[in-house]
């Protein structure tokens, strides 16, 4: 393509409130455009990486035995209040009327939806499992639309669900996808973990989030120094290693007043109220509370967390249950200011000294813990959540009474996983990935274009024509190539081919009628003069160097 | 594909509400799904089908050299005020409010959206001209949905537009574009009509429909027994080729009352009101007025038409602008009924006895009238209107200050173009031209799969075996081939082969240990035995005799 026919606006200033590189370099380098808060276009450029994207995850979902459709935009209302999600999903599910005063949900996901699709007709064991997956805009109205497409309000995502007669079946689907999921991200050139993660609000069990590794992602994963063990870091286990206790015990003691206390030895205590009953946890001070852990220990999920309360947590009110994290398990002497008393406890032994019901895992990893697998210690990163694989089990299949008959005619419901990808977070988590001061540095298999082609001066007959000869000789080879045809000052044109980063650089310049070009990988910039008839051989080399 | 693992919800029973062979086929064969009323899931087959679709306008728009991108369904309201469209495009433009309760269109067209994508971009007659295309779900709020896909409310469009600075370059884009739409409806093998149309209500000059003949179309095209003219009906110009009149003038005469009249005498008239003006418009009574010819002879878009109105036309008031159907130019001697004074003229000459502005081309044409470019005689099709292709000139560069300088420095409002093809539109119109009694017969290249493998009996293990044999025989010679391997009586095996419509048939049976199977082509379904050491060159000669 000729650069002089395209449309790439690329910004030389850097707009004011793009906070992260990807979000920068994507809109510096004419691939996307804000339309509103959190509302982008992808511009040719961009709409060329996304697509590339899209036909690695296409070929991956196939290869599992996975079916592409396409559902609406436009979902009933009828099906969220099946589920109850109309009421339970909040602002972020955008709503309409039609002109007859119905109401629909914008997608946001697409688990109802394709649940009516087909509860009708998955109606046997004999037709399943069935994997059904879609590419397709959703919509999700963030409170705080931020670092461009990483959390963006309409995006492309792929959504993909099974249906199964059975755990066996949905687990094997299940990993069939995290292996798809991994083979995809490792095509897209991506440094990610799968960590295990929270099931949260969309309800189900097990379930691993695609975390690629940046800066400026959202979450922090917890992941081991040695092995591949990787966890979301509210996910991620504490070992209970120790054995006994940590030393001698004495009698307690009860000062008066607030004291002084060894930043080691002390203890707090956190209050939390469900639908049903109220609970204290005890943890080490040094130590910081899990409420994910806490949640999932109450089994419910209405909770929370009261910050401060001067009840006598020394000596809870009946029906209150105490629960301590592990850590305190193995502590012969703690201390504690109970603040209903005004008085500091030493020398307390929570196992003899505290109402606990339990000790449990209770807190946050933190780094330098042993890893939970047994293997290293841990460590932390931040990741962009780029995909997710998920056990949903027969949430979605009871509440809206889709069943299948099984060999002995019984009706139960079916058995889905669901499992999802942000396909315009992956390409902004890629940029997070592969960029330097001056711009891209795209990796091969998602680049807009393979080769750069920058005449120069095209005013001269020789660069000209050279360029062109070149460029048909590459799109024969088959390349994808872009050629800066245009009239601009040379130091405009090789500031713009670093800022849009394709991986490799040809430059026709004054050795034009010598037949002799420059090569350079965008990577390190460092131009090599190459005579023509070895530059087909060049290029093909080159490429085998980069990612 | 296994058929037996793919989800293909066939239906035995047509739906009552399926008014058109494409809606109750695309239903049946399991290839749409209805979600809510306009709003369609396209499954497996129905979506491969769109891709292949897809695919086509890709390659032929990019041979244009247009370049692809995505722009938002949620469209700023803000955008549509500065074209005013906001207000005018009524409830058929469906709108959301979100959290912060601001505006958004969700895009039924992108004319606002794409002006101000490149409004600052394309700056300079340089830069001039640019194209660029997406392909992108649509909503449209129809107030009676129906025919399935055809008009429904979310739906898959592609959409271009061109940006110019001379009406040259608009027309040399323009007929690329038409030429391109020749090409891509060519390819999926439709019989259609590229015809003169009205710019109607999105503004703008010259626009051609292509229109794809079928009897469920709503649009009436009126085309040349002998040349290629066609045009939408009310487009059609009538030629007025006689001379003088058709007889002898006499002087005109005043019957009271209602009398007889004979039909090929008569002529009527009709009353329109504008926002400054009223006028009358005379024809002859046999023929039938057409709005849009008096709407562009009064060069105003808001018109009212009144049906009946008891003024003396004969005598109509100061102000009054009165005009005559060129049919009435040659009429020596007609008749008419004055309501207002009850009196029946006769001899009535029209340029004689009305006060006629001017005589102009006013009324519809009709089947068996001269062609408008004076090669043969009019006929009448129905067809659905799979693409239009308009000059919008500078009406949303106007209203949105969307200028460029040209080469004295001038600011001037970019001149555009758009263009438009309704995918799953396309969709439907194959259908009702591909289809019989018992189901789809698909064109090659759009054939969700080329091959429908049927294996007679698949617990029989020599039939097993070798379909399994030819089905991977066939996916290496690079077919898409459909392998029902399903344990279903044959009888619902070929009726559901029939319904799904596949090209070629291969049926595995009886003679399977022979290594003998059954060709046939869905078209006319007769069977022919083929060794299979044949069926590979047997298929491929097969391919070349059908569509």
């Amino acid at each position: 393509m000729k650069q002089s026919q395209m449309f790439i606006p690329t910004m030389k200033e850097t707009p004011a409130d793009a906070e992260s590189a990807s979000h920068r370099l994507l809109l510096r380098g004419g691939y996307i455009r804000q339309n509103a808060s959190g509302v982008y276009s992808y511009l040719p450029l961009g709409y060329k990486v996304i697509k590339k994207i899209e036909a690695i995850i296409r070929e991956e979902m196939d290869r599992t035995g996975s079916q592409e459709l396409l559902m609406p935009a436009m979902q009933p209302a009828e099906l969220w209040h099946e589920t109850g999600r109309w009421d339970v999903y909040g602002p972020e599910l955008m709503r309409l009327k039609d002109r007859h005063d119905r109401f629909f949900a914008l997608g946001a996901t697409g688990e109802e939806l394709i649940t009516s699709l087909v509860r009708d007709y998955l109606n046997t064991y004999k037709k399943l499992p069935m994997s059904l997956y879609q590419i397709q805009t959703k919509f999700r109205d963030e409170k705080r639309p931020r670092f461009g497409l990483l959390r963006g309000r309409e995006f492309i995502m792929k959504d993909a669900y099974t249906f199964h007669d059975s755990a066996e079946s949905l687990d094997e689907a299940y990993w069939a996808m995290y292996h798809a999921y991994c083979r995809i991200f490792e095509r897209c050139g991506l440094t990610f973990r799968a960590v295990l993660a929270d099931s949260g609000a969309i309800g189900g069990k097990d379930t691993h989030e695609f975390q690629a590794l940046a800066e400026i992602g959202e979450d922090t994963i917890a992941y081991s120094d040695t092995s591949d063990y990787a966890a979301n870091l509210e996910m991620a286990s504490v070992l209970d290693q120790e054995e006994g206790k940590d030393g001698e015990t004495l009698p307690l003691e009860k000062v008066e007043g607030k004291q002084e206390v060894d930043g080691n030895q002390a203890i707090t205590a956190y209050w939390f109220q469900t639908r049903t009953e109220r609970a204290v946890v005890f943890l080490k001070a040094s130590d910081e509370i899990n409420d994910v852990k806490v949640k999932n220990l109450l089994g419910t999920d209405l909770i929370e967390s009261i910050a401060g309360s001067d009840e006598d947590v020394m000596h809870p009110e009946e029906g209150v249950r105490v629960f301590a994290d592990n850590g305190l398990k193995h502590v012969a002497r703690a201390a504690y200011y109970n603040q209903a008393e005004n008085c500091t406890y030493f020398h307390l032994d929570p196992s003899r000294d505290l109402p606990i019901e339990s000790f449990d895992d209770l807190r946050f990893i933190k780094e330098g813990d042993p890893s939970p697998d047994g293997k290293g210690a841990i460590k932390f990163a931040r990741g962009i959540e780029i995909g997710q694989v998920f056990k949903l089990g027969t949430k979605y299949s009871e509440a809206m009474n889709a069943t299948y008959l099984d060999m002995d005619g019984k009706a139960k419901p079916l058995i889905m996983g669901c499992y999802g990808i942000g396909i315009s977070r992956t390409l902004s988590a890629v940029c997070e990935q592969y960029h330097d001061d001056e711009g891209m540095v795209w990796p091969k298999a998602l680049a807009p274009f393979t080769i750069h082609l920058i005449t120069v001066n095209p005013k001269k007959d020789d660069q000209l024509a050279l360029s062109e000869q070149l460029y048909n000789q590459f799109v024969q080879e088959g390349y994808d190539v872009l050629w800066d045809d245009r009239k601009e000052r040379p130091g405009v044109k090789f500031a713009e081919s670093e800022l849009i980063g394709c991986p490799v650089q040809v430059i026709v310049g004054k050795r034009a009628s010598e037949q002799i070009v420059e090569l350079a990988a965008r990577k390190d910039a460092e131009r090599v003069e190459t005579s023509t008839a070895q530059l087909s051989d060049a290029v093909k080399q080159l490429l085998t160097t980069l990612a």
